[in-house]
């Protein structure tokens, strides 16, 4: 068997998330229930509307190519839906339809980062983005976060000493995976005038914009100065409960857009045809569907933010955005005396069923990281489960706790 | 504007075919019938029970993620289905689903060409493998065809001319874009020699495989020592009018296809959950459709054929594949005095509503070629338009010799 791949492959990472998929389909293959916490997927079906205005397409015969840009009236309908709720004013050319919010990141890196080239990037957070920063020779530049009562914030001094005239990239989560947390104004204005100040363009992943459960969400592209560096990440997958569809869109500068519309026309040619009339419908019709999404989520956070609270030995927050809890686990982690984040995570799922992701998913931990995390995701879980989850997840470490008893 | 893009974006082409896509879009807007040859689209419906089989997957909740490789069903049955139609063993671990063919050619030259590398690859011939091999940092080297009656070989004087220590891939498109012919036995043969005497990776771009009007297509992965040095790019687009579906999917070793599923879990995450089912439904299903587009398709070949051939100063082949036509045109270049291939193509779009691509869309011509070639695509326009635009064409080309009488 040839094995003479390529170098640069040893530098490609990936979302070690899906070993422990990977790991519960085994696990459940030997006859375990398990009630899954560690996907960020969703088990609610895509509204009706939108899977109506699909199949409508298909049968309407738009199934040949289409612009790599995507259809005309999908890339009106994004420029003025997000323009409306970012204050800002966008048109068809700010717009590169993509086959999901994913496809955004490797194009970002690609058409803006020369090797060599720092960026900026947040550390817990989506671990494609170190992957392919450093697949395409950048220097990685981790940013963590310091724990608040409601939330976390970004560590500013450890990016103002990592910071340099080769620093070209910042890349934002607000609405963060995996903490669930968000920046104050005052946080959002201190990034703002840093990558002013070092002319550094910016990708505002925002995949997470349409899930909150109070309020109204803010982008960083509506500040002084922001829009002609930053590039949105848009995707369908979240709000409208249409990850497996791979649709989403990248929104900047024209300019930049016809480059990424170039890269597009190398590696995908143009993203499905007749999926896209379903996207229309997502922005322009119905929004019952994606309202009861929301109440459903919220529902199945209230309760697994109930429960988890009421754990000794559990310390967390109730995020108003994403659908992702972070709760601090140190003392159940030392109760069990865990050796490590992956014997943790095995344990308690060997022992519960309960299958999490843990902060290791999401970036190495910081030398200094003495306190312990792991990542809840409530999107594909029901209420009822969640609760039966949480009671025999509790009675574990309860017991644990009387073992250790003198 | 912020304009300080990467540098590597100067290394990447693109289909210069789309150039030709929006000329034709602006002299329609001026009110101009346009005969549409320039795009290997496709102007069929897709078979309806593939419709019916991922509209079934869609209202059926396949909307969530799948796996990055695609779901088990799909990469069953094209393990199966491209095993016995090549005489070669496949399983599922040869399979990797992707969003359309075109993907597995960036992920060919990724996982195997280190900057630096010789990559063989067909001029004329699809422009994203040039593209691709400069954007990676390779070193392109074109292999040109000589004219045979029936069709194109690949020229081997200067294939043994270019190869040295540093080559390191081949990439193959047996049933040709754009010049619709194919290899030999001999010439399958000397390339798998020569590919195994160097030990180069080869990939095999088989998007017309199925496109046959007679007899059975023969792949050089079936040949001995081939199976572990290739990969197939194997698309539903062409067979079964899926050219907006985005589906396809790439063949090979089962260590090399988990290197591109780990470019896949980088690039994309997955390709879309539901059509995917179609695809089953393609591979598994009645076949009317396919054999029913396949039908037309040889009608079209047949009428275009036969009134390309009755043009004086035109002569071409029938190939038994793919469903391009590529005629020398040297004569009529010369006859309207066209400055350039631009030149004759627009001249001609403008006089007769025939719009063609020419041999430089698909790459640049060597110093020495003296004959003139166009490529038309007869997969998007019918048998009576067909007719309809060669007499327009024929009469054009009368008049202007008329002209030049003295």
């Amino acid at each position: 068997m040839k094995t003479d791949f390529a170098s640069r492959l040893t530098k490609l990472g990936t979302e070690t998330a899906f070993a422990v998929s990977q790991h519960v389909a085994e696990f459940e293959a030997e006859g375990n229930k398990v009630y899954p916490f560690h996907l960020g997927d969703i088990n609610i079906p895509t509204p009706e509307n939108i899977m109506e205005a699909a199949n409508r397409a298909l049968q309407d015969g738009k199934t040949g190519y289409n612009p790599s840009v995507g259809i005309p009236q999908l890339r009106d309908v994004l420029a003025e839906k997000i323009g409306n709720e970012r204050d800002i004013s966008l048109s068809r050319e700010n717009v590169v339809v993509q086959p999901g919010g994913k496809p955004v990141i490797s194009k970002f890196i690609q058409a803006l980062m020369n090797p060599g080239d720092g960026v900026l990037y947040p550390n817990p957070g989506y671990p494609i983005y170190e992957s392919q920063i450093e697949f395409h020779g950048g220097i990685p530049l981790p940013y963590d976060y310091i724990p608040k009562s409601n939330g976390f914030s970004i560590n500013r001094d450890r990016v103002e000493e990592m910071i340099d005239t080769n620093t070209q990239l910042f890349i934002y989560n607000n609405y963060q995976n995996p903490m669930g947390g968000e920046s104050d104004l005052d946080e959002m204005d201190w990034i703002a005038d840093l990558v002013q100040r070092h002319d550094l363009w910016l990708l505002s992943d925002e995949a997470y914009f349409n899930i909150q459960y109070s309020g109204k969400p803010k982008s960083i592209v509506s500040l002084p100065g922001m829009q002609e560096r930053t590039v949105i990440l848009y995707t369908f997958s979240k709000t409208y409960a249409m990850t497996g569809w791979r649709l989403g869109a990248a929104i900047g500068p024209a300019n930049l857009m016809k480059i990424f519309a170039k890269l597009g026309v190398n590696d995908e040619s143009c993203t499905n045809h007749f999926i896209q009339y379903g996207g229309v419908e997502a922005l322009t019709g119905n929004q019952e569907g994606s309202q009861s999404i929301l109440a459903e989520l919220k529902k199945r956070r209230d309760s697994l933010y109930g429960k988890l609270n009421e754990i000794e030995g559990v310390s967390l927050y109730i995020p108003n955005s994403t659908f992702y809890l972070f709760p601090d686990v140190t003392d159940l982690y030392h109760q069990i005396e865990a050796k490590s984040y992956e014997d943790f995570r095995s344990r308690v799922l060997r022992e519960t069923g309960v299958s999490f992701c843990t902060r290791e998913h999401f970036g190495t931990p910081q030398p200094n990281e003495d306190r312990k995390y792991i990542r809840f995701a409530y999107s594909g879980i029901s209420v009822p489960e969640i609760e039966e989850s949480m009671a025999i997840f509790q009675e574990y470490f309860e017991r644990q706790y009387a073992l250790t008893l003198p």
